[in-house]
């Protein structure tokens, strides 16, 4: 039964409430490149198979960011899916001014000139087929072009602010 | 360096090499809910946290799934957090035919008359804003109007096909 209180219209809850709900989710971790005038990529825990014919994906942009500045222009994104010897690398991806194509980053040049990242669980380079604004976000959809998934280790994975790995 | 071989235009990978890929990520797991005829809801491994401002999720449904056709229709919808206690109940969502809200299920009326369900880390109701068709499925974005975040335990995590727990 509902009461008829429960049916009053609601307003949106504060971000703080937003972000205390989603320390209590975890997620998998990836990175996501692309080449602008240099190699680009950050940090995402928003990557989701969307559809399997065809085969899309889809992940999250903060517009504000310098990312969203190449994501907005390229043609193909590449998409990687870190294992939990790679915490540093996806903090590196995370962490502003960071040095991401330097030295400690092991990388190359892959499909459609997009940056592939090595040492990683899989990767897919994926045509972008949409970019959906959503409040100070972006949503953009992938087609995946292009993919491995052979690299050995388990996920990494994000909860409450921190990486970790699954349980045996 | 990208040879020129690199940059032929490619078409769709095939739904097999997205699904060994994703097989490598791991996930947060979530009910989402609706009230159609009566309660409905379904497993999702797709829930992510797309903006702060407004406070927007999103979610992925398949197109010819029994959900979608609810979901297709719904103001409001329930997002459900699951712990690693509720293995049980993330199956049973995710099993076609099962009695999803019978007894084995401890559920109430909430907000908006939502279905919310008992011993969940965290919920929300969400006033659906877009449903945006991508390929097999639907994107669904939902503006986050009430939720509370206080349920004991820790995320129940959904990784190659099966349902486990994070590494302390």
């Amino acid at each position: 039964m509902t009461a008829p209180s429960e049916l009053r219209p609601r307003g949106p809850v504060s971000p703080e409430l937003l972000r205390s709900v989603f320390r209590r989710h975890a997620a998998g971790v990836a990175v996501i490149t692309a080449r602008g005038e240099g190699p680009a990529g950050f940090t995402a825990t928003s990557l989701t198979s969307v559809a399997a014919e065809p085969p899309l994906i889809s992940f999250g942009v903060g517009t504000a960011s310098f990312s969203w500045g190449v994501i907005a222009r390229t043609e193909h994104v590449g998409v990687h899916i870190l294992g939990e010897h790679q915490s540093e690398l996806a903090a590196r991806f995370a962490t502003r001014g960071s040095d991401r194509f330097g030295p400690s980053t092991r990388w190359r040049g892959g499909p459609q000139g997009v940056p592939v990242l090595d040492g990683v669980l899989a990767w897919m380079v994926g045509r972008v087929v949409s970019r959906i604004p959503a409040g100070d976000h972006h949503l953009v959809i992938a087609e995946v072009v292009e993919g491995d998934s052979s690299g050995p280790g388990r996920p990494l994975v994000h909860h409450q602010g921190r990486f970790g790995g699954l349980r045996d």
